[in-house]
């Protein structure tokens, strides 16, 4: 079962350090939740050949999705569509189903007494403009729908940039393909923190623990910065049945803490209150 | 001048969801300020392989300098040496000097009473095993020093991804190298603020703006979701002479703000306060 995801997020934006990246930590945290295994997550600029290039190289990965953010809107740097038809080698055509759906949009503004008339400009057209083959996606929230392709074994989403908007078409189109193609399982997570040992202790307390729990994965994240050691252990399993990942939780978190005990140091199950 | 920079993040946390990507953020505008072009943020997995592929694929885009944060500490997932030396088709050595560096660390640590012996155990040995050939660099703050080596041209950095320790090695070692490669340009930035107008109809307006300025860069975030439309209005520009930035930033604000009054929307330089 092929259950690698990437995600492309499209935007100078992200590159300028203007915008915090929230969008890819909300997909990956949703995909990851969804039994997904998320391998990559990759930021590129507005530009149609820089897309192109990013998409083509996760193409050749072959996971079983790859999801972009950004770059559907009608402006002249919303370059999403282009990028993907250079990486596709297929042409921009004017797609009727996703014309429909542009046009509703604004034909409601209309009735809403939003605009004077309902006038199809060359940006909202733009926004129906889809490389040949693709399927637009309905967008509950904007005007711009998203669009999906299957390419030898691999689903392409574009998705718009905007929260919202991308999180609603995730959560009404894309989570249920995503739940079925992981055959229903689930992430399972839980943390422990430890005080008075060293990260570099630590190391060998994890190794052992790993090993005698083959599907437990356990990752430390130092917290303590110049005072004494304050270690975040994250331990993570993906499992059908919620009562199987938290016993194998469970079993892997008292044998480590036991260690760390025997180590000299302290474990507490419950997060101290703190800005890091 | 080459002042492409790439970013590599390192880490199943940032996979999984578990932790917003702060680190590209703050790295990302700090380059940008001084003057280089942030052109990719990819984020990879704990895995050997993994990294010595995004980094090979960075290598081969030839940028100035390519910054890795995350995976230098001393436990079994703290890949990115074993991901570099990879890339690099080196072998993995105990560095001296390095090892004086990690060593002092602990010794320091036994002075200040928070361990009982200054041993070197294998995980604080892993942090002095560095790539044949690179030269580590002082972390003021953890235990890991960072590393850093010049391949045809490419200035290849690898900070910790500790957010405190990857912002004390940027500013005390890495900013100054960028300003220099810069050729101490800044990087200008101002926003505008329209109300009652559409972003499809803005388009052709923000268009004709950056005809008539050429150094200026202009790009629209909808910020307004579902009730009137309220689009941030993002001018940028780089320059070596402040002056010229913001007379420059100035022109380019009038001239679209009186397109947006002639096409019956509203504008005001200053940010309504609101959540997103």
């Amino acid at each position: 079962m092929n259950t690698n995801l990437e995600i492309i997020c499209v935007g100078n934006e992200l590159l300028i350090g203007k915008t915090l990246n929230t969008n890819a930590q909300w997909m990956a945290k949703r995909a990851t939740t969804l039994g997904m295994n998320v391998k990559r997550i990759n930021t590129v600029s507005d530009d149609a050949n820089e897309i192109a290039e990013a998409v083509q190289e996760a193409l050749q990965r072959q996971p079983r999705f790859i999801i972009t953010t950004g770059g559907l809107g009608p402006t002249f740097d919303d370059k999403t569509l282009e990028g993907i038809a250079g990486a596709l080698n297929r042409k921009l055509d004017l797609n009727g189903e996703a014309l429909k759906m542009v046009k509703e949009k604004y034909e409601a503004f209309f009735h809403q007494g939003r605009i004077d008339k309902v006038e199809m400009t060359p940006p909202r057209i733009k926004m129906a403009t889809l490389p040949k083959g693709t399927e637009p996606l309905q967008n509950p929230i904007g005007t711009a729908p998203a669009v999906m392709i299957e390419v030898k074994g691999t689903i392409l989403i574009a998705l718009p940039g905007v929260p919202s908007e991308m999180e609603a078409i995730f959560e009404g189109t894309i989570a249920s393909m995503l739940k079925k193609e992981s055959g229903n399982v689930t992430f399972f997570e839980m943390s422990l923190y430890a005080d008075d040992i060293f990260e570099s202790a630590l190391a060998p307390l994890l190794d052992q623990t790993m090993r005698a729990n083959p599907y437990i994965y356990i990752k430390s994240h130092p917290r303590g910065e110049e005072k004494m050691p304050h270690i975040e252990l994250h331990f993570s399993t993906t499992a059908k049945d919620p009562k199987i990942a938290k016993d194998r939780l469970g079993k892997a978190i008292i044998q480590l803490s036991e260690l760390i005990g025997e180590n000299g140091g302290k474990t507490r199950p419950q997060k101290k209150k703190q800005s890091m």
